[in-house]
């Protein structure tokens, strides 16, 4: 009998954190990847993700792709279905105050995945300190780790995949990290990528090997 | 060679939500539980859950313990991390329009949850239809499975789980949902249970059968 249908006291039991990482057969994190636009961020991220998935383990991936349309919306997607009012009221641009917002959300959503025992990649520039700090505190310890993608400026102007920095510079676009927005590198990342210096394949190969080595590819129980 | 570090064409292949339904051995959806205060929403989500990851499943549950604290805080609570004018900016009440964003969001979280192939559980008032239906639109075709808890409001008041009718009965609190802020029930639920009449682990053993019978238990593969 279930406890709201009677008088007999009944205990619900919940799934416990524990139990969905005994399930998955490893313990549940967020690897959070910060750098600036063309650092490789994304690229790393999803070769991880590929890398962790072929060993069984129980990942996923946030990024602007599947953050920006929805949880995240901007006023122009918001406003569609929901109307001007409302997309003005909760919709969020790329002010400060409103990048804060987004990678506040951010942190929340990827601390649900880990309470879910699930490993969860983001790659968002994150350029604040302050923002990625605030995540660390509100997560577990041991449940947040930085992976700071160190590129130089100027390759990722070279790479400039979305042909951001072209557009900065000829004055289209504002307010892009590195050029007239600071970017705020981890003073204490768990890891430190070389981004202009090595590959991909190999900048992905120390993030699992780091991961392998902190023990979070196993189960509190198994360690 | 990474695709950001050379001139030699590397084709990124991300991990699709196939695979990870295939590393995970079922389907993910979204299991939206709508209802009054009172109506047996969490203890029969959380039965669900408990039966769920018993069979092996991957799962999570969304309810206002993990979702009101973090992702759609109040303002008081963000104003302690991030001042006035952003918890003014930011947070949460229960004005209409704040519980269709807290909605959306949830609904936009669930999202993800499907999309790495978890079976999500929320259990949330979620009074508008609207709300509802824009999250089923929002998601892929089979992925919403919307379980009305239809318990009458007389039952509901009686149980008061949260002491939350009695408040609105003595006019300490507003726009409480059944008292002085309407529910609309879904036109067309997958699934009605009748909470007021069987017990919680028969009502979430009906949901269970009605996941192994949509085969929202098994991959695409495996059917």
């Amino acid at each position: 009998m279930g406890n709201e249908s009677g008088g007999v006291h009944w205990h619900e039991q919940s799934v416990t954190r524990d139990d969905r990482e005994t399930l998955n057969g490893h313990t549940g994190c967020v690897v959070w990847f910060t750098g600036l636009s063309g650092s490789g961020k994304s690229t790393v991220a999803n070769l991880v993700d590929r890398t962790l998935h072929g060993l069984g383990v129980h990942t996923f991936l946030l990024d602007g792709d599947n953050v920006r349309h929805g949880l995240n919306a901007t006023p122009s997607i918001l406003c569609e279905f929901y109307g001007e009012a409302y997309a003005d009221r909760f919709g969020l641009g790329f002010s400060k105050e409103d990048r804060t917002e987004n990678i506040r959300r951010i942190g929340a959503v990827a601390g649900l995945f880990a309470a879910a025992g699930v490993i969860v990649l983001t790659a968002f520039v994150s350029p604040y300190r302050s923002d990625r700090d605030a995540i660390r505190e509100q997560l577990g310890a041991g449940d947040f780790v930085e992976v700071f993608v160190d590129t130089p400026l100027e390759i990722c102007e070279q790479r400039d995949p979305k042909g951001l920095y072209q557009k900065a510079r000829a004055g289209e676009i504002k307010n892009l990290t590195g050029i007239d927005d600071p970017y705020e590198p981890p003073a204490n990342a768990e890891l430190v990528l070389a981004g202009g210096e090595d590959d991909a394949e190999a900048l992905a190969e120390m993030v699992v090997a780091y991961l392998q080595r902190t023990k979070k590819l196993q189960t509190a129980k198994t360690r």
